[in-house]
């Protein structure tokens, strides 16, 4: 069995914001979530360390996670990385420690760390551009020492395996060692890169556990936050065109880690699925827009928003269309519509210009409206209003009382003409 | 004289597609659209081999082109390349082999192919990545086997020359040479490859034509269909700006291979030209969308919707505005508007929130709309109407009937205020 | 002290355009904008050589600078770039030469040309792809040629060292050479490579300032125009990234030079922020668009549309709403709406469809709404007007006078209905 320390107690000053580094999102999600889901995925024991700006990073997780337990690092005392693992008090022999702001890390990844059973593993990465990164000396596939770059020689820079900074310990080896790691640096701090050097003077076994660049980078910026991203969406839609999925532009589009598509589906340019979406044999066209909404069997955009909560089966949504908590079912709204708080069933038409007019100022109501029902372009329903199956409502109504089936609802001004106005009004020419 | 055959029998099963393969979209044309076009470029005798789902795929051919011949693969009893190119009765002594899943093979290189007069040619290309591939062996210019990946040895795995998959032959070669090739292999399938083979064998000339990887990409998943439009969205963009059209942020815009452009024009990020669009001194603005209509001396958008057979002439088309089979000459329209099956004529302002109703649950009707009108916002006009010239139509009328010219159109309710209801309603605060 | 001189006298032919070259437009700004702004960083002795297009570009220049000196290229007698800078009359001791097709030669590097004190300077830079430019001649940090493409031997068209084409001399060196540089060549011009040549003829000091490829691109046709706005739009992004902003999907996102953010902003994919557009702790969701307006704490979009010369404070604009020279402060205008020439006040509602009736055919009016104002859906505002505070406008209303604080305001028409007539209509399925 095997137990998880995620490192997120850090203050993340670089990222230029208010809101806690691990709180920030990366394709709809919070970072602190992807270590925790990866952690979750090998173990029950998951304990994420924090400090700065606890509270909220706590108040997520226990909203979000069943069984993580926060603990808190003794930041006055024993500052650093190694400091953090101390506030942790793991159940089983195996720890691996992840941290909070590398998203990127997979399950799979974290599978690996778990599995080692050596005193200690180290995730390594070659790059090109190793300058800021601790370099890992390494002799025959074992780690003897990790040089951080202010220590580093002229010759030990030219080093381009890093260290990356998840780990896998015995929990044995972290009991013996890790209360001998002194903070004896200029930060004062207790890292967890000496854990590594006493571990070596002590005839420990170090390996590394080689990975990819890409999933091992951590965010300390919301430059870094942009790219990591990036690099995520990369591989949602990756992933989704291997399953059929037709993206068309995949750079231009934006899939939330969440979301979910079943049968044959196409995204169009600039569409973004956001939330728990979960999209079936539907295609969202360019720069439509779908949060936290069910579309099965569906042709949603261009240039379409379908906001929380809207169920859209079998309809068609065209341009500048907006719905709301709708449930639309075998409907054509083909534009310039508002369609919040409804239910609307088969065979009815929404014309262009139609709102429901769901708010009053004080409360939101609902709009229903049945089968077959013509609704004419620019036509209001005022809310709560129900339209039975089979009526036709003329362009241009204010519907502020139900109709019966088989009506034809007016609330129309007589058309009235003004003759000459025009040349009055403009003179001879316009 | 030259003859063409085009292999489209495949059954694409990677594309997870009910849509034959060679029927997906790319760059608004059917991937089989490319090969063919490339093909009628150089020849009058172009045959296309097909068998999955071969009725949907001859349909869309006889639709589309005059003069191509469709055969069928005897899939049953010569399955493979070789027994694609069996299926086909090419007229001329010249015979190039294209392949329907390559549709970024130029009409240029097709030229070329159809240019040899040796036994046999393939096309071959250099790649960093030629895992899969049947890696080419050659001395001397000549091509002297091609080695399939799982025949390779570790040596000959390591040749990054790669056969791409289209080819020329002479006829008479594949007269006594096709009916040669075996099927003694794990798939019994008849290889073109084996062609090569025994054209070594049998001191034949096979030479090597030189291509570039990307236009010789084949595609057999949604993800390479992504990347090869990705390549041919590219060439079209490049192809614009060095004849003179500024596209801003390229990599945002998509403009179909159909779509042709004239004089000075301008193409902002996120904009879409579709279909079969003529583009003339106009700028279209970001993610406006313009499908299979003629825009001339006009400005579009930002975010608005040109639907087919609109034809827009010296106009501005303005934010969160759709047209549909809609003439507008001389016109302003500026905001949220729908204009369908209308014809719009110089001078005349279309006020926010005009729809022209014109569908009533039958039939779509015409909307006429003459020189120098003033539709009021927010005006729906009921089809069929014809507004003539030097009409004003004042904000929020429902226009049932044809006015006369120099009319003030109105249908309008009175103004009313009942005191004091605010606070009846909200109370002292709302 | 030092002269600028900038050359934008060429005909730009390549560029296809009717517009000068150097008037086109990178990240909001024209071309000549650019040099004219590094220029003044370092000078106040500017002066912009023109010829084509002369009225047009001094016209611009005039309007937008202070103290910048055009003069004309006698193009007839002293064609090329020599005959350029003999146009220019330096007041300073040291001038230095830049290149009006040449907009991300940043304020840095020229004040790294203004600080040099050799005879000559000129700019290089190493580049994989040396084809077409000058390519540099140098022995021991001193240039010794520049060798033009059509003159270089196949040994020097190897030199991947090549001459940027902005320079810094001394005046004493130009004023003694040169009236030296013959226009003995096929294009019959006078080259500043020359006056290199003649500097080291006759022993002076030519050295050579190192730059990047990318800052030293100039600028020739459509292609070079968007390739070069897509360097400077990701530098402009960057930049914003490191200072906290949050820019979702960099790629997909445009922002002018000129655009001002501070406090915490995020800024959705495919947005635009465009000329001075000031943002203050805002969010501009997916494809919105900012033009020359101020947006404070408000949250805008996504596919909204902030026209110039609005002010939006404490406001929520949502889907589909645009704006056009409207103050709005504590508003929420959440959908479909056109508020132009508008101020709002706080705690008011804009329902879904709402319009400013701004314009009448001849003028533009305004409407002003008060406080806590509840804007039923679907409602016209005939401008000019003006709704105090805490009134109720019923959903549907033509509001064309003013009401007083405390009404509900209602322009309605009965609602009617006739029985039976949806079947009689459609018969008994539509």
């Amino acid at each position: 069995m095997i137990s998880v320390v995620i490192m997120a107690a850090g203050a993340g000053t670089r990222m230029k914001s208010q809101t806690p580094k691990v709180l920030h999102m990366l394709s709809g999600r919070r970072l602190i979530d992807y270590p925790i889901l990866a952690a979750q995925s090998v173990s029950d024991d998951v304990q994420v360390v924090l400090f700065h700006q606890r509270e909220q990073v706590e108040a997520h997780i226990a909203k979000s996670f069943d069984g993580v337990r926060c603990v808190c690092q003794d930041h006055e005392n024993l500052p650093g990385t190694a400091g953090a693992v101390m506030a942790a008090k793991p159940k089983y022999d195996r720890v691996v420690v992840l941290n909070g702001d590398m998203p990127l890390v997979t399950p799979e990844f974290t599978r690996l760390l778990a599995n080692r059973t050596e005193e200690a593993a180290i995730s390594v990465f070659a790059t090109a551009n190793p300058s800021g990164y601790g370099r890992v000396v390494m002799s025959k596939d074992r780690v003897r020492r990790i040089v951080e770059e202010k220590d580093a020689s002229e010759e030990e820079k030219k080093i381009n395996i890093v260290n990356a900074g998840v780990y896998s310990f015995s929990k044995q080896f972290l009991s013996e060692f890790l209360k001998k790691v002194e903070n004896s640096n200029e930060q004062k701090e207790f890292y967890l890169t000496d854990l590594i050097s006493l571990a070596v003077k002590n005839k420990k076994t170090v390996s590394a556990l080689w990975g990819d660049e890409l999933i091992l980078m951590g965010i300390n910026s919301k430059a870094d936050l942009s790219a990591a991203e990036r690099i995520h969406q990369g591989l949602i839609k990756n992933d989704l065109m291997n399953r059929g999925i037709l993206v068309r532009m995949p750079e231009t589009v934006f899939i939330d880690a969440s979301a979910t598509f079943e049968g044959e589906c196409a995204v169009e340019n600039g569409a973004m699925i956001l939330g728990q979406s979960r999209i079936v044999r539907s295609v969202i066209k360019a720069h439509s827009i779908v949060e936290d909404s069910i579309i099965v069997d569906s042709d949603i955009g261009p240039m379409a928003h379908i906001r929380p909560n809207s169920e859209i089966i079998n309809t068609h949504i065209g341009n500048f269309v907006e719905t709301k908590k709708a449930k639309l079912n075998g409907v054509k709204a083909g534009h310039l519509s508002y369609l919040g708080d409804a239910t609307i069933d088969e065979g009815t038409n929404i014309g262009a210009g139609t709102i429901t007019c769901n708010y009053n100022g004080k409360n939101k109501y609902q709009t229903t409206i049945g089968k077959n029902v013509f609704i004419g372009s620019d036509t209001q329903l005022v809310a709560p209003i129900a339209i039975p199956d089979n009526v036709l409502i003329g362009a241009g109504s204010t519907v502020v009382k139900d109709p019966k089936e088989g009506d034809l609802v007016l609330s129309r001004s007589e058309q009235k003409s003004i003759a000459g106005f025009f040349f009055k009004f403009f003179g001879k020419h316009k």
